[in-house]
């Protein structure tokens, strides 16, 4: 069967179930691409997926269908633990021996009958950027291979925007999902804080980090949600209508964002007008102070974790990460404040949300920047559309909703109050439903 | 003597001391226009600033010249006690009988010779906006009629730009000297927290109200911030170069102010390395955390105040301040976690300047406002460019730099480190000396 690549999980499911296509035959043809985007794999268990490839497809042919999930392969963002791989955050500072464990992420999608492919690229320590003396080269962005792939799941994001994978798995501190997941043109979801397990997680952030799924369309995402969360209802509860949800925006964060994604936005909301929603203005608390908040947090606590591996040996790690980590030095006395903020933050989101369903913001500010000529410190300068769902703790969906005058896709986010994932993906699954048109690369 | 409402204090001063022109002439003088900008004096003592002049020409003539404020008249905001006058901070909200004492600002300037001719104009309750139902009247921004002269110290600045005065008391909580100064075209200093006592200042928030000068020139503030402060020196320490001074621009700051201004930077910039000083990029904490924590305190701290009373006479307040100040009630909670926030952010903006003398920025983040339609809320929507010195507790002096394209007068900020105050004068005066060419508006 050809065009497998292209696929999603929703379409394979259907023709795993009905046998017209083998869980060995998909798993084949993934991994016959594995090149077609260059360092997407950093640690791959090829063989071990082929060998529970062959064991699903025995299960299926004796009527024992798991799910959606069953014999869908995916790729696992190399800082979360896939038993037998090394789980090396694409670092040199990190242990040379394989997990002996899955993650619990890994392992709630391996009870659904998914197969990891293994680990995909990430940025180093899931705080890097491209630089010259990267450990691990960095996979390409689809749209254009001058510009970053966006991270830190950058593996997973690419992988997907190239056919390599249907389903990936990856974290997000302050983003890490989304915005690759935006430069890439896929579909990612920034859960809940602490509705997905975190165990067998390498910690960048522990309070910020959040494990999350990532695909090619918002209902892949549900999909994978109701085996991630471990309380299903996520996929069930998709509808292509919106009728009388009640969406909001911030006027003073869009003001923030550039001109060509307001224009976009416009366009959006005629679209989730169409389909029943009604559009309110809502203020949030503003961008700079969630932004401060979660830089404060990530940053100081990934010192707090790091900074004496990196003082000790300072050959281990790249200059842009290493710079990156070692501005959290002066932060680290700042977290029991960053604590207090954040949690006065997230009061103030819900009470701003209360009479809404949920808010669309950007992802990101622009288009992904270029490769050649990040400088370490230059992410912390211009407030990150990403961070107000970090610091809440609120669900957010990236969705894709366009192409930028330069040709990159763009994306808004759906943030939901707590425990809202589902409504979140159910907005985002209606949006992009609606609006078919927008592919997903060039896979 | 005529035109003599166009002088500055060091003119005046020189002309007083060498008795070219008598107290009581320069008095009489300003009085007659009185009536050139309606709405400033809203609680005149002319009789007794009469008097006050008769006893200083009798002085000077007997030599006993008190130094340059000695026969200087000045407004007051309304928001300040002075004896024999009612406090009434434009409100109906406020006691109607006369203050018993002058506040300590102004006794220090009446120690100095200087003579107070009254109370001038201010926002309701320090916190208000032009509105349909104001108690007092606001006077009109000298520059257009239908714009906002700027809050919350308006009568001050329109008083100085229409030639009422040449010199005045402002208090600034979020900006409402540097403001109002910025939108008619005159200078001001938000002072280092405490450096001038705020007793008998009607409180809005006191952790944040600060009183300060306001004047024709940077020179005229130091004039006034010797006698202001009780240690002088201010005026001494100007010079007319800043060989070797490091000034500082924040990249992220000026992103998030507008095209016209940030060419208007450009030139103030060009001027300023002509005059020696050297120009570095420095990374303060976002605008947005800065903003956010004035907000929580000002607005909290106000309903504390505030909240009883209007709660108890809703119709004695203007439909625009009420809601302002109902804003604040769901902040009041969040006022120890704020304080301590505010503490962490003037720590952090004291490390991002330590290498450099002064930092840079805009006051406003665009033109004055039309007077008509301001919404009560708006003024949160948009971080206001003010606030990291209000939270810092750091001296900042706002500068008239040139015209937007519209043809209001534009300004920056020299925000310098705690206590250096004269600092950021001196580089004001230097400025402002080597670009003699901006007007100081239609009086």
């Amino acid at each position: 069967m050809s065009g497998l690549h292209r696929l999603d999980i929703a379409t394979l499911a259907g023709l795993l179930q009905s046998r017209q296509l083998g869980v060995l035959e998909l798993v084949d043809a993934l991994i016959e691409r594995a090149d077609a985007a260059p360092h997407v794999h950093v640690a791959p268990c090829f063989a071990a997926a082929r060998a529970t490839a062959r064991e699903a497809d025995r299960e299926i042919a004796a009527g024992d269908w798991r799910g959606p999930l069953h014999g869908i392969p995916f790729g696992v963002k190399a800082a979360i633990d896939v038993e037998g791989c090394v789980t090396t955050t694409c670092s040199r500072l990190r242990a040379a021996s394989p997990a002996t464990d899955d993650a619990a992420a890994v392992a709630r999608l391996r009870r659904a009958g998914a197969i990891p492919l293994g680990l995909v690229h990430c940025a180093e320590l899931c705080l890097g950027a491209p630089g010259p003396d990267d450990a691990f080269p960095w996979p390409v962005n689809p749209f254009h291979p001058d510009h970053s792939p966006g991270g830190s799941s950058s593996g997973s994001a690419v992988g997907l925007a190239a056919g390599l994978f249907p389903a990936a798995l990856g974290t997000d501190t302050a983003g890490s999902i989304r915005l690759p997941a935006a430069f890439c043109g896929v579909a990612g979801l920034k859960p809940t804080d602490g509705r997905v397990p975190a165990s067998g997680v390498s910690p960048l952030a522990p309070s910020l980090d959040q494990v999350g799924p990532m695909a090619r369309t918002s209902r892949d995402c549900a999909i994978l949600m109701d085996a991630l969360s471990g309380v299903g209802g996520h996929a069930a509860g998709l509808t292509d209508l919106l009728d009388g949800l009640r969406l909001a925006v911030d006027p003073a964060m869009l003001a923030l964002a550039p001109e060509a994604w307001r224009a976009v936005l416009e366009d959006a909301l005629a679209v989730f007008r169409d389909l029943g929603a009604v559009i309110a203005e809502i203020a949030l608390p503003p961008l700079g102070a969630y932004f401060d908040c979660a830089l404060t947090l990530m940053l100081g606590e990934a010192y707090t974790f790091l900074g004496g591996d990196i003082d000790r040996h300072p050959d281990r790690i790249s200059h842009i990460t290493r710079t990156r980590i070692r501005a959290g030095a002066s932060r680290v006395a700042l977290l029991p404040e960053a604590r207090i903020w954040r949690e006065a933050l997230a009061r103030r989101t819900a009470e701003a949300m209360a009479g809404v369903d949920a808010v669309l913001l950007p992802v990101a500010a622009g288009d992904p920047p270029r490769r050649v000529g990040i400088r370490p410190l230059d992410y912390s300068k211009a407030p990150m559309f990403t961070t107000p769902a970090n610091v809440a703790g609120f669900p957010a969906a990236s969705v894709r909703c366009g192409r930028s005058p330069a040709g990159f896709p763009m994306a808004f986010q759906v943030m939901a109050a707590r425990d809202c994932d589902g409504l979140a993906l159910r907005i985002a699954h209606a949006f992009e439903t609606a609006t078919p048109g927008f592919d997903l690369g060039p896979a």
